[in-house]
């Protein structure tokens, strides 16, 4: 007998789902200055809104990250959400207990409002005329989104890394949208070294001859090499040292002895070639560009003359925050500025440190402890 | 009244330096297989050798360095020596009480046998084709030279970072040819973040369109775009976070607002593109991919069942080990492993331990506790 799908998938999946896409038509005032007259965001969505609308949960993505964060798509295997670990039912975000949203954040190329969609002002490929999008930005256009769905108030907004900035902007905005901000392995800002690595990344792609000042698309060609040495990078800052040290070592790639030659000699090499090219594959090079800077110019407690806690302070919400031992690019102490902050603003705040090997990607993975604290934390929500 | 030079550079300099060329005859027989016919290396000295010739100190170079350590060249003032810090009159490698030799490696691009050299067997640049070098391979070229140089014994052979290896590696192959031996801001073997940070190098460089497989000078090309990611993303692991956010932090490169472009708006953006760009202008590009393969094969330990203090039981000099608190690169861990292996073999290790916020770059520094230590295992050196 060959089991369906939704069977293999096992009975603590969403199972099979379909992305649907919302048309906004509300302008939408950039942080840049420029005017969105329209624009459209493509979502999922997992489990059922109750009658009082209060189980609401809003998933914020990452830097390469989109709508599809549970269950799989029609058709096609490979296509697990990226957050399938921690999604689904009896989940720490628990599809029979909350009805989950996620959208494709704008400047995203998987759907919503970006790069690759079509100018409607010239009927042609927004390409590199796409406005620079920041934090703030996509926060604005999830509350016009939440309108339109018809949810006044999220029982939390949750997320990690980039995701965690976009639920900490929330809090701040929309005090009275959100019972709980949960920020994972986040950061109130970019260092100069989070900013150097996201530099070189950029530098890699646009003088890649193939970006053509980001009209690749008009000339039929791709910055595929650096995209794929911008991935590459990305990837050494999601794990740690010693996560590649277990995971790789030393270790030869199909080989006993070293064979004096630039092929993925080392196992290491091979994996980082590999990952490179599956997304220099799949992924839009002007995206990649956006959102590096949404990272870059994220700093709210810079408007309140450097102070956190003030940038801080019309918050409202309940706080999880969650960071991870070996997570270097936005390292514990960076989580612990958030709690400082928001505990001085007397504020309720749970925060947890995960002893965790597996650096910065640690908050996609399931951790028995990180699973503990954040299924505990979701009962606390659910009530 | 203007200066001259000599007297401008300050008494504590060794002053205007010229570059000599040693041609080496006999074969030398690589790790690879490759025997090279012949080579030559390029070379500087500073002070003089004593009659005995008991006061000669081997600088082995890192990464990017050369044969020029200290002092200035003729008509050239910014031609300051990577190390003229530390080397000089009354500085810890002295030219008044020692004969200080430093060589540009084979596989360099400063003058000694390399990819831009010609191949006597084609009368064309090597480019491509000169074999990868190894640690060991730079040891046994030094070797050769030094009995041409008429150097039996060094006083000492000093290197940092891959000029530790260097050091590290003449202790065991060549036990009576050194006294002391210092390593610096080194470890015994890359860790697999080492490795796929270097690979990112390679990979930025070699899918650069303007490489052609190595044979870019005969297309009148440079594959100036990869050089220069390649520099960049080094220089961020030269340096350390603390470092980077004291001396850039989130600064604004000649603004007081974000712009929402893509030019170098923060300091740290600048400074990495202005390094990346002088770099690339330099240096050439088969010579970096070889010396970071130079840096992935060193493992002396491999060969001794992963046992460091067995692949160092033959040394018999004394060690001076040092490393710097803040470098991740080659973090103090990797030093302490390289005492620990010594002292199990009881030989003489001192090692300190500088707290430094420099980072990796540390090492080629003028950082007060730095120097003393330097200095005062200098005066044993010297005695």
């Amino acid at each position: 007998m060959t089991l369906s799908k939704e069977q293999s998938l096992g009975a603590n999946s969403v199972g099979i789902v379909t992305p649907q896409t919302m048309q906004i038509d509300t302008p939408l005032l950039l942080e840049c200055g420029v005017s969105l007259p329209s624009h459209s965001l493509v979502y999922e969505t997992y489990g059922e809104l109750n009658a009082k609308k209060t189980n609401a949960i809003l998933i914020c993505h990452a830097l390469s990250g989109h709508h599809h964060a549970a269950g799989f798509h029609a058709n096609d295997e490979k296509s697990e959400g990226w957050w399938n670990e921690l999604i689904g039912p009896d989940k720490p975000i628990d599809s029979n207990r909350f009805f989950i949203v996620c959208t494709n954040n704008i400047g995203g190329c998987h759907g919503s409002s970006g790069p690759t969609s079509i100018n409607p002002e010239t009927g042609e490929q927004y390409g590199p005329d796409f406005p620079i999008i920041t934090v703030e930005d996509w926060v604005s256009s999830q509350a016009l989104f939440s309108d339109q769905l018809g949810i006044e108030t999220w029982a939390a907004v949750i997320g990690g890394s980039l995701g965690g900035m976009q639920a900490m902007e929330w809090s701040t905005r929309f005090p009275n949208r959100l019972k709980h901000a949960i920020i994972i392995a986040s950061s109130p800002k970019l260092s100069a070294q989070n900013i150097a690595f996201n530099e070189v990344a950029r530098q890699a792609i646009m003088r890649d001859p193939e970006f053509y000042e980001g009209r690749y698309f008009d000339h039929d060609a791709k910055p595929v090499n650096g995209l794929r040495v911008a991935r590459m990078l990305g990837h050494i800052t999601y794990l740690s040292d010693d996560m590649m040290a277990e995971k790789f070592g030393r270790d030869l790639q199909n080989r006993t002895l070293i064979d004096f030659s630039y092929d993925a000699e080392f196992a290491v090499e091979s994996y980082l070639r590999y990952q490179g090219d599956r997304f220099a594959d799949q992924f839009d090079a002007n995206t990649y560009l956006l959102m590096t800077k949404a990272l870059d110019y994220y700093d709210p407690a810079k408007a309140h003359n450097e102070n956190l806690r003030e940038a801080l302070a019309t918050a409202k919400a309940d706080f999880l925050v969650m960071s991870f031992t070996s997570d270097w690019r936005f390292n514990p102490e960076r989580s612990r500025e958030i709690v400082k902050a928001l505990q001085d603003n007397k504020l309720n705040v749970s925060y947890a440190e995960i002893d965790a090997p597996q650096g910065h990607d640690a908050f996609l993975m399931q951790i028995d402890d990180y699973i503990d604290v954040f299924q505990s934390y979701m009962n606390k929500v659910a009530v």
